[in-house]
């Protein structure tokens, strides 16, 4: 069966470097295991960052060497060169680099220049083009900025052609902080859809201002079919004040859902992965729609 | 000022008649003081229903008779021709009047058959224009009843077409259960538009499934610049199970204002708004966004 609406989950990455709690390896490897179960197309198990400046993402290379049988395709995030081979030594044919729209966020982020941090980006997608490996590129905080505030259309336009001559796997433009609105997305993803095609084109939101479905509801209608979202709204960005949780993989199925459009997810193994991460947690997750959602997925067709 | 986008206020109808704990009568007309202090350009002060099914809207002709000065035009929910004249005895020239688009949920509702909900719709509306009382004709259930299920679009726009014929000052499309999906609500707004115009129709929508906001989202792009809606999210249905809160109104008026359109209120007045229902109703009340709203409103352009 097609699937309609391609979701990458971002909780094992996005979600946990967030968190303030210690979490072992065994607990992700658990969570990257329910996550399987729930059929999530595309998975990404964590970051090859400096273990120093995020401590939760150490050891995703023992992730990588252990992964669980399943549909998923895995992934992880990479800073640099650097961890683009750490990634590519772990067995990984899919990984993620992160170009930030502006300069402050750039030099918090991974402490470089703008244009230093885009001709890093070509240098990888170059190289991974070569090596045969799917290499997403990320276009950060492309609707407002923690330090510099609302980033014009007109430079994440430029900026995204910029990225495009590198000729990613595909492009995600993402609202790191939540500060994107449905309106903003449209005008924004209706250009970049008619420009580069929405094959390899996507959308990364926070549900900061709680307009995370709406936005990813402005990007369908748009003709965007690819997605990150976290089992629970997990989520957050250590170097981006303000940054809350990703919109909810559970939110983001139901709308799909509600509206004919699969995701082949299983539903009722993704609210399994939820209640895991509660566990793990110690508190309770669960996105926007969480108290109707699990004593009711049944009802939805 | 002209504004684009006219929101009436449901909080002290749809919020306070779904309550456990009791509210006073000095605590109702302290909440519409607040609200008419947000300059909340409509408000649904209470309704005229039998005290015995809704004991908690018993005495909106006090409320009524008492309002405070300001630039809020007073409404109230009736549901028969009897509460009609108690309304506008009370002195409002505002009313609302409810058909449910499925035959249990008119009985359920106000003990009437379809058929029969829909004569006295139009007796009321009627005799309301020559008596120049602005009643609103809401159609509930509009996208799926608690008891029947799905409610097909074309059932809908047929019993839009007959209310139409009486003329009602606005044909309000509600999902009181909150199971609308904005793809839903695009396509049947967009028709209605159509058909009707946008000056005579409006929205009102429950955030049960968080998608509130991609709701209202929706009808916006359709065209529809009438919504009601609750402050702090409070809300729900007595006899509609699983009816949870309205969309909040700090959350339609931060959708707005995030793209440029007015709604006239006071975003710091309707938050203190908020605050006053958290004490009336002792437990913390806010929309879906109210964490990150509450610290930056300011922010909002």
């Amino acid at each position: 069966m097609a699937i309609d609406i391609v979701i990458k989950e971002v909780a094992p990455r996005d979600g946990l470097q967030a968190q303030s709690v210690e979490i072992t390896h065994a607990q992700r490897a658990a969570l990257i295991e329910a996550l399987v179960r729930a059929n999530l197309p595309e998975l990404e198990i964590g970051s090859f960052v400096s273990p120093k400046a995020v401590p939760q993402m150490a050891g995703t290379d023992r992730l990588a060497a252990d992964l669980p049988a399943g549909n998923s395709i895995f992934s992880a995030l990479v800073p640099n060169m650097k961890g683009y081979e750490l990634g590519r030594r772990a067995g990984l044919n899919q990984l993620a680099i992160v170009v930030s729209a502006t300069e402050q966020m750039n030099q918090n982020n991974i402490r470089m220049s703008l244009a230093d941090t885009f001709l890093m980006a070509d240098d990888i997608l170059r190289r991974a083009q070569q090596e045969s490996i799917e290499v997403h590129a990320y276009l950060a905080v492309a609707f407002e900025c923690p330090y510099e505030g609302k980033v014009s259309e007109k430079k994440v336009i430029e900026q995204a052609r910029a990225l495009m001559k590198s000729a990613p796997a595909r492009l995600v433009i993402a609202d790191t902080i939540g500060a994107a609105n449905p309106f903003a997305v449209k005008s924004l993803m209706k250009q970049l859809v008619s420009e580069f095609g929405t094959e390899v084109l996507g959308c990364h939101f926070h549900d900061t201002r709680a307009m995370g479905l709406a936005n990813v509801y402005a990007a369908i209608e748009s003709d965007i079919r690819y997605f990150d979202s976290s089992a629970g709204g997990l989520g957050g960005c250590p170097f981006a004040p303000g940054a809350k949780g990703n919109v909810a993989t559970e939110d983001v199925v139901m709308l799909c859902q509600s509206a004919g459009l699969d995701t082949g997810i299983d539903l009722q193994a993704l609210l399994e992965a939820v209640a895991l991460l509660t566990e793990v947690i110690g508190t309770a997750q669960g996105g926007r729609t969480h108290g109707w959602l699990k004593d009711n997925w049944q009802k939805l067709g």
